[in-house]
């Protein structure tokens, strides 16, 4: 197996953090986002969608998607449980994995993309040719603050997003809320669970990933 | 169990499909979301992230999300298998579906909402106070030209889109094209394979949802 990564982006930390939660060692190849590898003609050959992270098996097939490959890794490795141990712990784990990844990963996306000279034509992920718009910088920061404040309501109720343990919906949304600090939207500073919550996860050895 | 249903609505309409393909009958709860009622203290106090559908189990739990409730679905029904067999075939499958889901539905939502006077105060689903840009009516239009060329490009590989056979992932497509006509971005005329799929799975039975 490889995986394809980008060492800066938020969206492959999600999988080298996964892959480490497990346990494994694969190989990661690195492409950047920033230089537009991931939109030049050899990454696209790979993944027509252009996006990373990207898992490739010894048969060449690919595997897009981060959830996608956590699931396939999760099929293979069962052990750490990630994506839950019953059908309701599943869908709970998996709601709030997608919700901080469209809410979370995506608004910030948004927010950053959108005013950042790099991105100009790149306003989304994966996609070349698609212009900013300035006007998306402060629906971002309004779609984070929103992202925050159900981040901090859930927190207030339970350890970790999924529940009572830690879980890929937990990776998801560190990767996001770092994604976030790093780019000047950090959890607010009253947000008391969320603050407890993330001392927590990034003090696990993935995390370092 | 309860179906929190929009009928008008693509998204609830992935998890009316679903339900029939596996033959289950799960009373529905209406919820206008061109009324706002999905925005309303009543809805949010059920799923307060304000999207449909939503399924709610005896007991009151609540499982947001279409994708988590296909799972949770598949789970306690597994047969006909709708999200894959075994591990390749089920990253095949959830690929395509949530390739459909963010390139088709949410672009298509994109043209459409910014540019409906219904949607001026909230431009994506679920939140309220999120303005239209008009920019992204394009940009919209732009993305939806991108998910039908890579839709056409696997419909030519493939029957379906998650590979020999019908599977969750044709449904989101499914219901992403046919909101795509209804808002005046059909399948392109030249897109044959994507016509022959289109035609295909639009006779399933559970397809007149």
């Amino acid at each position: 197996m490889k995986l394809y990564d980008c060492s800066m982006a938020p969206n492959p930390r999600r999988a080298r953090i996964f892959i480490a939660e497990k346990g494994l060692d694969i190989p990661r190849h690195e492409v950047s986002i920033l230089d537009g590898e991931n939109l030049a003609p050899a990454y696209l050959a790979i993944n027509p969608w252009g996006t990373l992270p990207a898992l490739e098996l010894d048969d060449g097939t690919v595997i897009t998607e981060a959830p996608c490959i956590f699931r396939y890794l999760e099929a293979l490795h069962p052990e750490p449980n990630l994506l839950g141990r019953d059908p309701l712990e599943a869908a709970r784990i998996e709601a709030w994995e997608r919700f901080a990844e469209m809410n979370g990963m995506a608004a910030i996306g948004e927010f950053f993309r959108n005013q950042t000279d790099a991105f100009t034509d790149r306003a989304l992920p994966g996609y070349a040719g698609v212009k900013t718009v300035p006007a998306l910088v402060e629906r971002g920061r309004q779609r984070v603050a929103f992202f925050h404040r159900q981040l901090e309501k859930r927190l207030g109720e339970s350890p970790y997003l999924g529940g009572a343990r830690f879980s890929a919906a937990d990776i998801t949304a560190l990767c996001a809320v770092d994604f976030g600090h790093a780019v000047g939207l950090p959890i607010p500073a009253d947000n008391a669970h969320t603050l407890r919550w993330h001392a927590d996860v990034s003090a696990r050895p993935g995390s370092a990933n």
